[in-house]
């Protein structure tokens, strides 16, 4: 079995890259089929805030979004392209810069609720949110599982003009380019490519027992394969697999 | 339906009580059913290793397990007691007495665990444990899922000797007392007693929309009712179920 490992190589990736982690982790602990697992849903709420709220964050997805728009014109020029596809994309582009253009203070909705401002302050207390400590989360609970669903759903659409585009430029991201066949020589790897990288992308199969350890910026980046028994470094040659995606212009 | 609502009337019963809240979340999430949702096992363990380091709980602990151990010989002389019953609980209190006696720093073998603080460390990060930050704990999520499920068993078991007792202590707590009917009248409700309480547990039903507030010390409380929409004092005469625990000489 092939692992796959993502580096970012510039801060925004990186932001992107965390959000979408998060809001993997949200969206799955949203739908509480776990007893006990309610926090858990909260807890990456509030980190998804964190993260969103984070400076720079909604003026280089505005900066995306417009690029990806001119891109879709230059694309609509191509022989044979699918129209329509096409449409689709830049609708979704469109709904959510005009979404992002208002949402200059993104999660002052949620911050503003009563009842998730008295979580978030317990939250960070280990075992804090019993129902001595919070009775009203307690009464929470003790709603209908659709009823907490339902609500669980409307704090995260306020949220769905940055994760969803997000979702989306990463997903352009790593289709635009290809995987190639690589070999980690004495346990290292190293490369510069002449365009800025974006993400950085590595392939390694499971049964060598090692993961990476990436240092990477803007255009180079070094691999060092670590053995994961041993924490150290593995200098065997092994096979990697490699996909750069650059920076678009 | 009604809810239930527990409040400790001092610092022991209070940490047993977050104690046994982590507990019941880790064991939940350590069956890694959920996809993107192992982050949150780690999250609780290393909560339940913070609440579990706290200075005194060992020695209360062991304190409540001796006077439990007294109360057993008591309670052989009543006539018609069941005494295998009464040998099984001596048992896994002696048990748990030993292991505790040894276990003075209860947490130094999950905090050698050279990968368990890579995690702990980048936890505390939104979005801080992609693949990029912590490779080691992605080729961690790639393994089987029975080898995970197994490994944060052995992890959780060196806490056994807390979480076990404790979860025994309270539920000879909960089962010492019985529950009566009361009224909160115009929204609130206070009593003394005689006696130190050691936990105070409160029923009220959901279709009234309140939650308790309750401020209670030693052998005093008061319990002020919460409208759950407004947020402010309710006061209606609502019907109450009480059931005071008492301090266990």
């Amino acid at each position: 079995m092939w692992l796959l490992f993502e580096q970012p190589l510039n801060e925004k990736v990186r932001s992107y890259l965390r959000v979408e982690a998060v809001f993997n982790q949200v969206n799955s602990h949203q739908q509480f089929q776990l007893p006990h697992g309610e926090l858990a849903f909260f807890h990456c709420l509030f980190e998804l805030m964190e993260l969103i709220d984070r400076a720079d964050l909604r003026s280089e997805l505005l900066k995306d979004i417009d690029r990806q728009l001119s891109n879709i014109e230059r694309w609509r020029q191509y022989p044979n392209v699918d129209q329509q596809q096409l449409d689709l994309l830049a609708n979704d582009f469109k709904r959510w810069q005009q979404q992002l253009y208002k949402l200059t203070k993104p999660t002052s909705e949620l911050k503003a609720d009563r009842f998730l401002a008295a979580v978030r302050q317990r939250l960070t207390i280990p075992g804090g949110c019993g129902s001595f400590d919070l009775p009203q989360l307690h009464f929470w609970l003790a709603r209908p599982l659709e009823w907490r669903q339902q609500q669980a759903q409307q704090w995260l659409a306020l949220l769905t003009p940055f994760t969803a585009s997000i979702e989306q430029l990463l997903a352009i991201l790593r289709g635009s380019s290809q995987w190639q066949d690589s070999i980690a020589m004495a346990g290292s790897y190293q490369a510069a490519s002449e365009k800025t990288i974006d993400l950085l992308r590595l392939r390694i199969k499971q049964e060598h027992g090692v993961y990476p350890a990436i240092s990477a910026h803007r255009n180079r980046f070094t691999i060092h394969l670590v053995n994961n028994d041993t924490g150290k470094a593995d200098h065997r040659n092994l096979p990697l697999q490699l996909c750069l995606s650059m920076e678009q212009q």
